[in-house]
């Protein structure tokens, strides 16, 4: 096989990047203290607010999604504090995982990829908690969840709701300051299309009320807040120079598509990949009612019966598209197609044209052509 | 004046980094659990053990080597377990910082870039400790600590010795395992010349026989160490793909040169520097004694009379020339010239050449040339 560099990935992360952004990450070294840092920072932090859809400030953590995850519980719960986690998936289990590093975790836990219960939330709230952490878009299982609504009960009761957003921030609908939400987080190499390695977080005036007094030392946001505030502004530490400025170029890009359209462009994509399942005769993974919905960035699907997720996906990635498969207990039982990132009407009919031929190849579709028709139907509205 | 993106960067880093290497983090994306991915990673961990000189494994935290600091302290630090610090600079400090977020803390201080009293330490020892930790090169002051010494005297009483190793691995002699090193760490912007964002960490088995229950979750170094343990290898959140990418051909510069080709360049370019101050009168600032020793990454000198840092620093980087300053309370009172990573002793001439025009301009210097020879004494024999 001829090794070309040009694999697409329709993944829910990490995403293609645009050569403009490849050129700005490339550019030669230059100092993390100095006016020309400073300027590229801000500009990061004044365009991430717009898609936070915030007036707080926000801050770009040299670390993976996961990091800003374990700031925003390792800044506000200290070892007597409560906090309810909130799993229906993968990130939704690292939630709670990480709250038992820092204090007492109540976990309302779900069969992955189905819908929490508002009443079992507002019952653990009853009992008191500091803080509240959900995931918007449940990645592993391809499920958003009802952040508005239990954004309210947890202000309700007093709680400050903690949001995980690292696969909404730039491809879906995030309001933070509208619905409340109190501390939240993206990942860079998601919906912005940067590469991976940075994360970002932004706290209301409530979460710095209740900020602890030890927090872990390199998520520490107190220090974030300080340093962001030097003129030129400065992260704490030496920060991924070369990504912050890959990120800088992602994310003038977001703003030139506009994000109503960026926002358009990802829910079409994924009403195609859910489309051409149909037409196919795949199930999707995720089930919804009326507080849940399918992702718009990425969507999961059972494997189905008469082929193998390696020959699934191997097959396809043979073929120059690189699909995901299902993670922990779900590996083998579902795969997912990404509508994450720059990705265009093409990229997502040639991934369901290559998926199309797989299957055909093991017998298991009639008539070549039927994914990508339904898929199309979605897709010429972009 | 013009911007062309060429600035010198004679800075103990981020340093310039190779255009091979600005290739390798330029190149598309590609996913981060798969086989290309995973020999990338165990590449740069193999020549990684090679620079550490230990046989343990290495792993590569995507975070600045703060995150490697305290990952090295949270991870062996419980909050009823006694560390000591010792500090003679900022990082030192730091070290003393992240001791209180995690157990108790003995502290160790001395003036900035003055020698540690080793009988200091050893009382210190005396009194019981499950580590202690030390920086190897104190960049912000330019000293060399006597690592050997006191893991010599950390073993002799039981405790753990942890090392900063930011900014020697890559540049400097670092025996990790024959020092008897439990837990040493390294920044990819320092002496190999990778872009920031990446730290890497390794750990001896006494080490891992005192791991704490609940390190910080995102430092967790199990988490890493069962990752790292894949076929084929990961990190265990998703890791700067990029920065790894670039990181694997920095290093490959690294064996290229040799290791002891390179240490032999470092450390001509540190004595280039202290030669040309002594022909410019310009003081030194570190005290050495027979213990410690001047560092051969980085030279710190105080402000001569007559200039200000501003004017010093501020018209080298008009010229075309970046150089630091002081940190915290040296501000305006030191400067500091790195010699690190990729540097040629052209660059190294250049350097000398511009101090001296700027020193020329306020009158500090008599004849022009006479730190460029001094300096080419040293130089030629890199």
């Amino acid at each position: 096989m001829m090794k070309l560099e040009n694999t697409l990935m329709m993944i829910p992360g990490p995403v293609p990047i645009a050569p403009r952004v490849q050129r700005a990450m490339g550019r030669p070294m230059f100092g993390h203290r100095g006016e020309e840092f400073g300027a590229i920072y801000d500009e990061c932090r004044e365009i991430l607010a717009e898609l936070f859809r915030t007036k707080n400030e926000v801050f770009v953590i040299s670390g993976s999604g996961t990091a800003s995850m374990e700031a925003a519980i390792g800044n506000v719960i200290g070892k007597d504090d409560t906090i309810i986690t909130i799993e229906n998936g993968k990130f939704g289990e690292r939630f709670c995982d990480i709250g038992e590093r820092y204090g007492n975790t109540v976990k309302l836990q779900y069969d992955w990829g189905t819908p929490i219960d508002l009443e079992a939330v507002e019952a653990a709230l009853e009992n008191g908690a500091k803080a509240l952490a959900m995931v918007h878009n449940e990645t592993s299982a391809a499920i958003k969840n009802p952040v508005e609504e239990v954004a309210e009960l947890a202000h309700k009761h007093g709680a400050l709701f903690i949001m995980d957003a690292i696969t909404t921030v730039g491809g879906d609908t995030v309001e933070v300051d509208k619905w409340g939400v109190d501390i939240a987080f993206m990942g860079s190499q998601k919906c912005i299309a940067a590469p991976p390695g940075l994360s970002a977080i932004t706290l209301s005036d409530a979460a710095w009320d209740a900020i602890v007094d030890k927090p872990p030392y390199y998520l520490d946001l107190k220090a974030y807040r300080k340093s962001g505030s030097n003129s030129p502004s400065q992260t704490p530490y030496t920060p991924g120079v070369s990504l912050i400025s890959a990120m800088c170029e992602a994310l003038r890009i977001v703003k030139e598509e506009g994000m109503e359209q960026r926002k358009h462009r990802h829910a079409r994509g994924a009403a195609a990949v859910r489309a051409a399942a149909g037409a196919l005769g795949i199930e999707l993974f995720p089930k919804i009612d009326k507080y849940h919905s399918y992702s718009n960035t990425v969507t999961a699907m059972n494997i189905p019966e008469g082929i193998t997720d390696k020959e699934l996906r191997g097959e396809m990635l043979d073929m120059g598209i690189q699909i995901s498969g299902g993670q922990s207990h779900l590996k083998g039982k579902i795969f997912r197609i990404g509508s994450m990132g720059n990705f265009t009407a093409t990229d997502m009919v040639t991934t369901i044209s290559t998926l199309e031929l797989v299957l055909a190849k093991h017998g298991l579709v009639d008539r070549i052509g039927t994914g990508v028709e339904a898929a199309s139907r979605e897709l010429d509205k972009i």
